[in-house]
């Protein structure tokens, strides 16, 4: 793309009324536009990170056996009252409205409720399981405070798997499945160094769940990171769960962290307060046993954000980027435009920087955005035999020729 | 995909508390599942179906230069009241809520307000102009009455570009480039011999808008078709309007229809309200003018449903199929799961119905689902030398060799 058909412009200041770094580079940069406090639009470079951090979750989930849908946000009351969930003294962040009957609706927090009552139009009998499915749906949540920008939104993109089982045998097969699955997409969007499968609170059904916490100053919790790279919740962090889990007070690591996913055993809580059963192979009735997995694709675009930049702006891993390569024109748009079309011609995602700027601006602008190569064409890189390629984290360049440059980057 | 794993089943019956044929075979079929009146989720089926028109739209939104993103849902009452369309007395169909301070917000029914207040961020200059945007997002609007499925729901999806240009003879131009897109997504999607564009009311700053009428039973709309194509709406036809035309009252016809999309100029209206204005080449300020393009995904997969079935179930349009190819096994599972796997080499999507089930069961559910191909692989089809090939819409298979039906296929 051209830059200077892209209708977003880069501020030269962060905008004075966010205090979370992720909020004010991407809103200065312009990934995302501030509607109120906790709700942020996506303009087009933000809506394309989102984008491939959604198909990298939903190859993972397709591999494990997830089914792609599409529930709604408005939420009919009766299946909410069904659990206790319906009532604000239960749960105090609920957006609620009203149809013109005067019917109050809910606008859906999570989707536990509507997901098992439609799934009692499609399970039955033992053949039906196990399944498991998903969704990339927005979700609302009435937050008191929201000064995290991206990383804790009033509204904002949840990926959010049901798993539906015969037995806690055949939920444990599929929740390690899941742990595997998700290890996979914090490597994948580049935080897996980073990232720590962690020992949360469970509920009634199970002793821990499994939350998943990248380090980072700007998280809202507190970990225990044992030396094998496993970690404890503060939450849960207590002598008995510590023996439990066989690890030594004294190996542990406290860090910040911000959650970037959990998973969750339910047990049969949804399947009974349902009747969601299935006949099993001796034609006996049984409660479904569920499980719940969670990623938010923004929030886990704020979180690269926050882990991931300098003092300059944004570095995107490669895998997240908007684009691959932003090709600087420095007085050479001739030239510029014909690498451009060869790059393009390869495959390769471009942001052509063809505007009439000082190059001290489009160097700016381009540390801002983050690109994973920066390649600037000059007359100068041209009589030295080629372009500079400079990669966005590390400080030199090197002249390539145009054919090397995309052996290099194809 | 194979059928066994598929989670959804379908029906013997259409739902009772339907009255529309799309929510009824939707349902039946297990493309969509009924939440509430005029709220519907999409099942993996019917997503597959409404990702594919949403790639079209896409596509055809690309190719005139409209830039992707993604505004929120939650609105700011401020921006509405800045036109005077926060008062439920103008706007009759909002859904609103409210932040724990108290302060009400909207669910979005439309996004001029927001894209208009954004672009002040962005328009500055004539350089800066012409530019388009778009989204494919939920909006909410309260219905009074909710009775066709899912082409006038409550929650539902819609694709609304919004065109930001210097003049008027600079917007007709984009809104002539978007006729031409809007065709040709009606005829991507097997509506284009239907669909007629027709003259509807304008606004203060045009004569007319234009809308997208689907010929249709189930329409609630009457338009008059003239002889070359184009159709004027009942609410706009009067003797004054036809002789504007060129139209000759008794050349028309009568039809009902369905509006699956609609264009409308905005002159300067939002512009004004916001003070949206660019600096032109003499340096003078002037105001954007606008222009707003809508299309409603899941109402033009009704439309499809409505227009385009019969008694046995859905036909859909190869286009938008949820798979080009219902892969039928009568006993022969062992040989037709070698036909599936050669026709997924080869790049066909295919449903596989490998499940334990009687052939009148296969054969009606296939109908129901109305995928374009049927293949049903028996030891009679095996004996005469290859597979039965038939088209959903037609009556009559024919026997293919396995080869044929790959080259023909794919």
């Amino acid at each position: 793309m051209k830059q200077s058909q892209l209708f977003t412009k880069t501020r030269k200041e962060a905008p004075k009324d966010e205090v979370s770094k992720n909020a004010q580079l991407l809103i200065q940069a312009g990934f995302v536009y501030k509607e109120m406090a906790g709700v942020y639009s996506y303009l087009p470079l933000g809506l394309r990170v989102l984008n491939k951090i959604n198909d990298i979750i939903r190859k993972e989930m397709n591999k494990i056996g997830g089914q792609e849908l599409f529930l709604t946000n408005l939420q009919d009351p009766k299946i909410w009252e069904a659990t206790g969930r319906w009532s604000d003294d239960v749960v105090d962040n609920w957006f609620k409205t009203k149809l013109k009957s005067g019917t109050e609706l809910g606008l859906g927090f999570t989707h536990e409720e509507p997901i098992t009552r439609m799934m009692k139009d499609h399970i039955s009998s033992f053949r039906d399981l196990p399944l498991s499915a998903y969704q990339i749906q927005t979700k609302f949540r009435n937050e008191s405070r929201a000064k995290s920008g991206i990383m804790r939104g009033r509204e904002f993109l949840m990926k959010d798997l049901y798993s539906f089982s015969r037995d806690e045998k055949e939920h444990d097969d599929f929740y390690n499945k899941a742990i595997i699955a998700y290890t996979n997409i914090f490597s994948k969007v580049g935080l897996g160094e980073k990232t720590h499968v962690t020992f949360a609170s469970g509920g009634t059904f199970s002793k821990y769940s499994h939350e998943f916490q990248t380090v980072s100053d700007a998280g809202e919790d507190i970990i225990y990171i044992a030396p094998n790279g496993l970690a404890v919740n503060e939450e849960v962090f207590n002598d008995e769960v510590l023996k439990d889990l066989g690890f030594e007070k004294k190996d542990l690591k406290k860090e910040k962290s911000i959650e970037v996913g959990n998973i969750f055993s339910l047990g049969t809580k949804f399947s009974e307060a349902f009747d969601l059963t299935f006949s099993d192979e001796k034609g006996e009735n049984k409660f479904v046993v569920m499980g719940c997995y969670g990623i938010g694709p923004g929030r886990l675009m704020g979180t690269v954000v926050e882990a991931l930049s300098d003092e300059r702006g944004i570095i995107w891993p490669e895998t997240i980027a908007p684009f691959k390569v932003h090709l600087l024109s420095l007085g050479a748009n001739e030239e510029t435009e014909k690498i451009y079309n060869q790059l393009q011609q390869n495959g390769i995602e471009v942001l052509f920087d063809d505007r009439d700027k000082k190059a001290g601006d489009k160097f700016a602008d381009s540390d801002l955005i983050g690109i994973p190569y920066r390649v600037v064409v000059s007359e100068k890189s041209l009589s030295q035999g080629g372009v500079e390629l400079k990669k966005r984290a590390e400080n030199d360049g090197k002249i390539f020729s145009i054919n090397d440059l995309i052996e290099l980057l194809k």
